[in-house]
């Protein structure tokens, strides 16, 4: 990708503050962990797995600034309560607190920890590739595809979920087109998954939410991809409002 | 209703600015053919039956104007060319220029012109008052009703198509409660609608167009009702962007 969502770069963390995009591509440092819970409360970062990585680095700096245990648990709990519906925030901060309470008394403690939050960034990143290759194979050569919310680059510590598919397709020369349903009450299709798609040169086009089902009965639709905040171990998805419309307008048009 | 959408003041046009609502209930003099184009070319008056009536007393002003037939001929086109989708318009307009030719020489013809212009209009009030009677004996006690854009008394001469059935059902004290969908990209649900309703103490909320799929699936939608622009003689309907959504969806949850 052209632009990072967020960078550990040894003493803070970079991110790209996306309550800017489409408008400016700006770059703020978080330097504290309280700066953190800010970033993710006003939805500077957002996207389940970013908030996972996000969270992780507020640990390494929560860590590094108590004077108390106290003191750390009480940033770590604001942390976790920043945005109770991201699941990752949650998994991440306990994985980080794991390796806290082992190397407590160490020396070793800020490295590792700073280790940790680089490798679940890594391990989202390396997910990301997955599901993109193996999606982008199920695509044809100019494919239109439909896309909700945002599930890219921009949600992620890689090139997205959703969007990966759609990227990969891109980069191995098929062409695809979208359409990026605006996603209404706070745009994230319009704001974040045209910005991010159009930055990588790739076809994309904003339509209002409403408008996705007269784009199917026009046969001008060939699949939808959507993230997803959770996937139950029956199927069952939860992601963002508008995504039960979309499978049932797709279901009656026999549309993946 | 508590507000007025057009009203001949016997020399001149009043109009309720519905570009300035919610936030202001703004009544405009429409002293000219000219000023009744642009009032219709930037939607402050909209609706087709509502853009009909305005149309009509277009005609009225534009022969009262005109000091040749070339130059009345000039107005007229301009005025029938002011909102190229709306049927009503044309029909308003061709139903005015029979009386115009037929007292072309009489001392009557502009008072015969404004007598059919407030037919037109009373004629619309008629059919709304028993659209509204009608489909409101169709409703439950406390049906919650699913609407898109506006069809109500600000689209038209009276009470409204689609909002007739719901005003009708609340003045028999059914109390109906409504989900506006907002209806992007101009957000006539969420101005228009939710406003003319709100102000004759119907219960409404306004939500975000995909969202009414999530409300169905809920058991929270009893009947959807909305407005057409056009019905075809083979029961095909023309209306606002959404509205197409809104009928797969009600058919997947078996909702009328």
């Amino acid at each position: 990708m052209r632009f990072h969502t967020a960078r550990w770069r040894g003493n803070d963390l970079e991110i790209l503050d996306q309550t800017r995009l489409p408008n400016e591509e700006y770059y703020l440092r978080l330097r504290s962990c309280r700066e953190v819970v800010e970033a993710i409360k006003s939805l500077r970062v957002r996207g389940a797995p970013l908030i996972g990585i996000v969270a992780a680095f507020g640990v390494v700096l929560a860590a590094r600034e108590a004077r108390s245990k106290i003191e750390f648990a009480v940033a770590v709990n604001e942390l976790k309560e920043s945005r109770p519906t991201a699941v990752n925030l949650c998994w991440a901060v306990e994985r980080m607190l794991i390796t806290f309470h082992a190397y407590a008394d160490s020396p070793d403690r800020d490295r590792k920890l700073v280790e940790l939050a680089l490798r679940i960034q890594a391990d989202d990143d390396a997910m990301c590739e997955a599901i993109g290759r193996r999606g982008a194979e199920l695509l044809s050569n100019g494919s239109h595809i439909l896309t909700h919310c945002n599930a890219g680059a921009l949600a992620t510590g890689g090139c997205g979920t959703a969007l990966a598919i759609i990227y990969h397709a891109h980069w191995a020369g098929k062409r695809p087109v979208v359409f990026a349903d605006e996603t209404r009450p706070i745009l994230q299709g319009a704001r974040l998954t045209a910005w991010e798609l159009a930055h990588e040169g790739v076809n994309v086009r904003v339509i209002t939410d409403n408008h996705a089902g007269f784009l199917m009965s026009q046969g001008r639709i060939d699949c939808v991809i959507v993230g997803a905040d959770r996937i139950a171990s029956n199927f069952d998805v939860a992601n963002k409002i508008g995504t039960y419309s979309l499978a049932v307008l797709a279901k009656a048009h026999q549309l993946p």
